[in-house]
């Protein structure tokens, strides 16, 4: 058994636009037990996709296809399938039916979204309008919109197909780790790799967090040379299912109804943004002053004029002021603060790009430092999100496992 | 003349990973005139990685393969080549030195890293340990190491090498357009087309924004078109490079030495850290206010606890009074602010998900109203991402073409 995604769309071609949903489905798959073989993508054109697809055919047992489903002229999908399965387009009474009720009757391309093909199965699009499909033949092609948020959607009706066609053929355990390196933990798992014949352990580093996956024929296999690891990292695990430390954070807080708030400056927002991207962080999260400019650190954050004049606003002393602002407003059990110099530019030899001073203050305590950065992570980009991250984790570390900050 | 891209790796097949070199290596070739054909991502493993290597090499004319070159187990690429292109691995006394310069005579992997094809040109990698190779052939395969720092750094010498060896087959233009939709665009987009063969026009719609992308084999041709475009829909252009509003919003603010702060509740922050990841936002950015609880809205902006008890956190009422309490604590010229229900729980039959009011201060007036959005808008990091896009797109358009907001 074999599975293909193809992706098709010239501004992937171009690199106008990444192709996450390649990524998404095989994500989607892997916990499943299907592994993808092989991923393609090709363009809105002709002749070129349809030798790609059919290239396809012929060498696996399952088609993924996403995109050139829209109404539009370089939408190609649709007729080159029903030349493939030899089969033809038209209308749907359903469709068009669920299109009304959702768009209206002055959908304009209400008659070209309702042509399905003859014979294949309908995967509704709850999001959008163009429905999914599958197609049974020599292969099985699931055809879905490119769209990458009604694509998401979609998939678990792929994984139940899948599910109900096929045995799976491959399995995958993860496991989570904060703060720590690759070179850190990687001797280790290739020890361990030796040790247990069958099973492939990777590493994806993450900026403060290492992914780490047990790959395996055999299920049952997999998971004691995870817990074995986690074991053996202890107080650095965060979560076997989740990549994102807000979603553990998150979770403790709501468990044990406790709440935390941010006055953030040279992060500018993103550690907010990062705790509500999740549903229900009102239930922890009480709000970040993003205080960018010095005055707003002054009158929403009460940091005194004379600790911006004589220490800066990258200081020890401006995030404990900071601190002590938020604390204030909120009332908040946990409060995090940081300022620094993201970059590129505002870097002097006193303090370089990279100088990012934080606070972790919690009922007992406030703990106070800079952020670790890697000589590598110069980038604006990486410095931010890898702060963030290093504040996350470290709250969380010492919430769970009592290791205090800064350490 | 076609260009293929195969990128190898199980980590992008297993979606652990997203395959940036394959779009970093579009986007590099495509200003110099050459576009990509296929992508094609395949495993590190025999026998299915030599077969797709031989099929691309069967149709396209150059190959730029990324991955596998590294000294571990399942690095296979160079083994590989070296059958397809009948050639052998031999030491390379320069590559050696080169190395030994680089690492030091201890580098446990450089009886490895040293080895290369006969034949072959090199491609020096100056970060990593693995070199880059050329073999000419049929098809000529050129061979960049998968880890995307390194990649990119010698994408320079690829761009050189296909200039010397092949002409141009592409040329491609951009035109950014907010506030449209798809459907509003097409069909003109169709017509011009039409009008002019050699053309294509393909449209990446985004949250908000319309990316139109002009490809053709005569850059001179490409221009007209695209302006034609513009003029037709004027008051929606905001960009011919860049996608991003907030490059647009971010230059207009500081060319014209205005400021810029928010009051976010809904968005979390989203708001602020969308402006901020662009260096040099402190120029005018000041800073949000992200008020994510009521008790912060009447603290920090002076919210009326009158207003909350009787509105609602989500009305105009509280939006406009949030705006308030920005001017006062930043005196910024220009003020954002929005609050509503971003899911998935938390709707009523009032105020369902979706319901988010916001405001548009300027010097001159304060613009109240609430986001128009699709009914297909539902996802929360859909609601977020629509709104704040929604937001800058209309202040930009205020400032540029004098057009009111929510009209």
């Amino acid at each position: 058994m074999t599975i293909e995604i193809i992706s098709i769309g010239n501004e992937l071609l171009a690199g106008h636009t990444m192709n996450t949903n390649a990524s998404k489905i095989a994500q989607a798959l892997l916990p499943h037990g299907f592994s993808v073989d092989r991923i393609t993508t090709l363009p809105d054109q002709l002749p070129s996709l349809k030798e790609g697809i059919q290239e396809a055919m012929e060498r696996a047992s399952f088609l993924i296809i996403t995109g050139g489903l829209g109404p539009t002229g370089d939408d190609l999908t649709r007729g080159v399938m029903a030349e493939l399965y030899q089969t033809t387009l038209e209308h749907s009474e359903k469709i068009a039916a669920d299109l009304i009720r959702r768009f209206g009757k002055e959908l304009p391309t209400l008659s070209d979204q309702a042509m399905v093909l003859k014979g294949a199965t309908i995967i509704p699009n709850p999001l959008g309008t163009a429905p999914g499909f599958i197609l049974e033949g020599k292969s099985v092609a699931i055809v879905l919109p490119g769209v990458p948020s009604q694509m998401e959607v979609m998939l678990n009706e792929v994984v139940k197909y899948l599910e109900k066609k096929t045995s799976k053929n491959h399995y995958v355990e993860t496991l989570y780790l904060a703060l720590l390196s690759e070179q850190e933990v990687d001797p280790y798992l290739r020890k361990l790799e030796q040790e247990n014949p069958g099973i492939d352990i990777g590493i994806c580093p993450g900026y403060g967090t290492l992914s780490i996956y047990f790959h395996g024929r055999k299920k049952k296999k997999l998971i004691p040379v995870r817990n074995q690891i986690a074991k053996h990292f202890h107080t650095h695990v965060y979560s076997t299912t989740d990549k994102r430390i807000e979603v553990a954070l998150h979770e403790w807080m709501v468990k044990h109804q406790k709440t935390l708030a941010a006055g953030e400056s040279c992060s500018g927002g993103h550690l907010a943004a990062t705790l509500t991207a999740l549903p229900g962080a009102s239930d922890y999260f009480l709000g970040s002053i993003v205080s960018y400019s010095n005055h707003l650190k002054k009158t929403a954050l009460n940091v005194s004029p004379k600790t911006l004049e004589t220490k800066g606003a990258v200081s020890k002393e401006t995030v404990i002021e900071m601190g002590e602002g938020v604390k204030k407003l909120t009332g908040a059990d946990y409060i995090i603060t940081l300022s620094g110099i993201a970059g590129p530019t505002g870097g002097t030899s006193d303090k370089p790009v990279g100088t990012i001073w934080s606070t972790i203050q919690t009922p007992e305590k406030t703990y106070v430092g800079l952020i670790p950065l890697k000589p590598s992570a110069k980038k604006r980009s990486i410095l931010i999100r890898y702060s963030v991250t290093y504040l996350l984790a470290s709250l969380y570390r010492y919430l769970t496992y009592n290791i205090e900050p800064y350490t």
